[in-house]
């Protein structure tokens, strides 16, 4: 028997359909129709009814075997087996003695699988990797893309493998002392397949976002609307066992509600922590720069965990690439980096050349754990016309003094998927819609976009073309050339810094004292009794450093300590312990 | 000589007209244009060209004597004599111990003028009132209006008397030691006669307002759009000498920015507070029923002083008029007025049937005097099909337990004019549109506004008639007559217990004590060594109280005290005095 359950709340009679005729579903009060069918178990697919409509599938469909135009499928949660019994969940101060590894699990293997990506877990444990991060696994339009467009919010992918594949691959990480962080996308939902509008006032025309019709979160019925996403992600950390949340564009998640989405999300999250009785986190991606998200639900923040510290890997891009295009155009000094790394972000209220106006304000008193600090991340890459990694856009000593500058810093280390080889595959955009309209849409859209840039539009990659996804997948058999295998060991070697020096996952940020020059190219950050010396320039330099100072690390072999010398070549770092 | 200047970011040629020719202005960085005419002084009309435009008013103008479409006048805020020296300023404490009065200016005298209603201060002094709050009186459409559709925020209405009969009129407060509040309006623009659009990107379409486009608070070139409007307020408290802003709809003030445009409100106020040496207020309409409007910035607030309380005047209102149509299904029992009383609002996070959400979140640890509480506003009154007051839609008695509700309540009691002596008179929805398909829109507008209500249209004023406005006016002479007399008389008593009382001003809400029966229809506020005792029933009821207790004031002449029992009345009050 299953008991099958939809809101629809404006909805006049609603069925579900399984083999045969319609079953007419009972309404109760507060919008949602219910009905439980004998014939119906684990396995059987189905479909809605809405007031005489064609059959559609489940807004909160467990499994669409068949991807967004399929029906749904009934699952049994229960019939899982977990082996993950002694795992010890994801507290912070654990998190940030590693690194989150970001991956897009279509094209973190050959095969695009979640069984297939476990098979690589153990070299990321080996490079001291933490925790797992997915790129959105919710089903989305057809068999690839990133996951964003996402229409069934509770269905893993079935181009990934489903439900139990994606239970396989939580369980395997836990299993190796790796987290599991799922990226959740809840301010717009994709373009193809989405019934929600069907079912209930899942939208709103009051606001806007750039992918969409905004998400109704304050209006009539926004209270189902809000559970229907937050139910979503209590799914994910209690069903799938997933030890934390990312949280795609926050501050396209507009709710003028006393209580904030975000911070009913972080209730939530805490109730599920303690049912099931491990650390679990909320992690943000957002364009704020606005300490409310991270600070203490007591002084009205919304008490999530972390966000993604984007003005660092702007300021760390932009010094080491050297661009100044778009968003770049409001960084580039050492200055900006050293702040960073001081406060956490640069933009705390300062005006924003890019965006035209001030932005952001101080994050006094936070820690450093309170920010994701990375290099490249899906967006970095992945946005920019031919899907460049940072190797292909800086030196290798510099692409080295990135890598120092993020694993050394107070913040929670994230790599993108083969970042840590410098792969030489590009991560670009690709989609796989069916609807011809859509598909010449999102490739014109791409042109236009770029056309912006001064990209010729035979230049631009089409996101629906199957090269486009199949050139964006790792790799893993360049690993061992050169100089992936020396790029590989030099962020196993700064992991492995990080886990041995208890100064560089100190969280507090007024412990970091950096100091530079712009002229010189120079620049030194002190964590306690560890300092990093980076020398940016095309030319040696030579630093004075402390009588007790040893050397930790180099990245390159003429990297030499010799009393109170620091040599260091051009574009290369130290790291030295100087008690 | 005369410094004209303008903010018009995307401009490529900017003049002021005076008198002949544009005098071409000279590019400052950040958008601005300025330039200095010799022959221009106080007095001199002009306007602005904008990249070979028609001749169109400042944005800025700080007097517009034609109305919205003629030109801006050139204005010294020097040269007024400023007679208040000795004027205290508004602290909190001591404004809780009056009421705050809200008039509009066109309708509060037969002149409908600033130096007319100078003329009535000295009543409004003996009644009890401390300050008093004008309705927008920047210029809008037209010569008469409520002032919510304002489009030169900065130019006192031309109609009212212009900038120096608004200066006397403060003047004249101060001089007789009240409080002088203003209504601003900065959540959308008046549709006619709004030329800001010409001038730079003031507008977005991001987000939705009831009444038309939203103001860009958080997009590019924000800043200066909020320095517009932050500039506005702080000219009304520098230039104009007002004591507090009332500011209008902020629920509908939409901004994502790290600093909400209202918490960069309140700095700004501080400022202004800094270099005058008074006390400001900054206050909010509000219907978010947030605590974070009003709680300190220091725990993630934006630091407001008070909010007007919606679900105080709601609940009393159902309950005392026993509607329950629109909102006022939310409301209705004796308990939602005890809780209001208790800890401010009703909607602290509970369902809401008329919103079908839940709404708000406790005001834990906020006082009394964060809220503005009223039986009757502009809104309540005018935004009904007929504009009735009160007094047409419930007994005397009750009219007599709703004011004593509000002047003994802990928050600051506001009345709306005429409510002391329950005015005969209604407070319609008026416009005076210049644009006959604007005004057409308006008229019908409000007759399909109030057809989902069942309102034949031929039942709906006109807003744009004539005698609309006109009789709304308030009737002066009626004031002598019964039972206006009688109401003006119990208003006054009840404001002069208030200052005699220190219980009543106590802003504690935790000190609040409030029991009632909803079956017997009887409610008992307890304040300290105050106690309100209200017999809603329409028949007489007995009370025991303490054996020390005094009768302060009863609602009729049949409240009587006899040993410890009270006696009351069919639909009566008493206060009581019993330490």
């Amino acid at each position: 028997m299953t008991h099958f359950a939809v809101w629809a709340p404006e909805g006049e009679a609603v069925g579900v359909v399984t083999t045969a005729e319609p079953a007419p579903m009972k309404a109760l009060p507060g919008g949602w129709w219910e009905v439980d069918l004998e014939a119906a178990g684990p396995g059987t697919d189905y479909w809605f009814v809405v007031d005489g409509s064609e059959p559609l599938p489940d807004p909160r469909s467990p499994w669409q075997p068949e991807g967004i135009e399929g029906p749904s499928r009934v699952l049994d949660h229960g019939s899982f087996t977990w082996t993950d019994q002694q795992w010890h969940g994801c507290p912070a101060a654990w998190l940030s003695g590693g690194a989150v590894y970001e991956l897009h699990t279509g094209t973190f293997t050959p095969e695009g699988t979640f069984d297939a990506a476990i098979g690589r877990l153990d070299q990321l444990v080996d490079l001291g990797v933490r925790a797992v991060e997915l790129m959105p696994v919710n089903e989305f339009s057809g068999d690839h893309g990133w996951g964003y467009d996402g229409v069934f919010l509770y269905a893993p992918h079935h181009a990934y493998g489903g439900p139990d594949a994606l239970k396989r691959l939580v369980d395997a990480c836990h299993e190796r002392g790796l987290a599991a962080i799922l990226d959740v996308v809840y301010n717009h939902l994709g373009p193809a397949g989405n019934v929600l509008e069907r079912f209930g006032p899942y939208f709103t025309a009051r606001y806007a976002t750039p992918w969409g019709k905004a998400v109704n979160l304050d209006g009539a019925f926004s209270d189902e609307v809000r559970a229907f996403f937050i139910d979503n992600g209590a799914m994910w950390l209690r069903d799938y066992h997933f030890d934390a949340l990312r949280v795609d564009a926050v501050h396209a998640i507009i709710d003028t509600s006393a209580v904030h989405f975000l911070e009913e999300m972080v209730l939530r999250a805490d109730d599920v922590s303690a049912a099931v009785g491990r650390d679990l986190l909320i992690i943000a991606e957002s364009d704020l720069n606005d300490p409310r998200v991270v600070r203490a639900r007591e002084i009205g923040g919304y008490g999530m965990d972390s966000v993604w510290n984007e003005d660092f890997h702007h300021a760390l891009h932009a010094l080491l690439a050297g661009e100044r295009e778009g968003y770049y155009e409001d960084f580039g000094s050492i200055a900006d980096v050293a702040q960073c790394l001081e406060r956490g972000v640069l933009y705390d209220g300062r005006y924003s050349p890019f965006r035209r106006r001030r932005h952001g304000r101080p994050f006094t008193g936070l820690g450093g754990r309170s920010f994701v600090g990375f290099l490249q991340n899906h967006d970095q890459v992945g946005n920019r016309a031919l899907g460049e990694r940072s190797a292909a856009l800086m030196t290798l000593g510099r692409l080295k003094i990135g890598a120092a500058l993020v694993l050394t810093s107070p913040f929670v280390p994230m790599l993108f998927q083969g970042e840590e080889w410098a792969a030489s595959t590009p991560f670009l955009y690709f989609t796989d819609h069916r609807d011809p309209a859509l598909a010449a849409a999102v490739h014109n859209g791409r042109r236009a976009e770029f056309a912006a840039f001064g990209w010729p539009p035979d230049k631009i990659p089409d996101p629906q073309a199957p090269e486009t996804f199949a050139r964006s997948k790792l790799r893993w058999d360049e690993v061992g050339e050169a100089p992936h295998a020396e790029m590989l060991a030099w962020h196993r070697t700064l992991l492995a810094l990080r886990r041995r020096l208890p100064d560089l996952t100190d969280s507090r940020l007024e412990r970091v004292q950096v100091s530079f020059s712009e002229e010189d190219q120079w620049l030194r950050v002190r964590r306690g009794a560890v300092e990093l010396v980076a020398n940016l320039a095309p030319q040696p330099a030579e630093f004075h450093v402390g009588e007790r100072a040893t050397l930790e690390l180099g990245s390159d072999p003429d990297v030499s300590l010799g009393g109170r010398s620091l040599k260091l070549p051009a574009e290369s770092v130290a790291i030295l312990s100087q008690p």
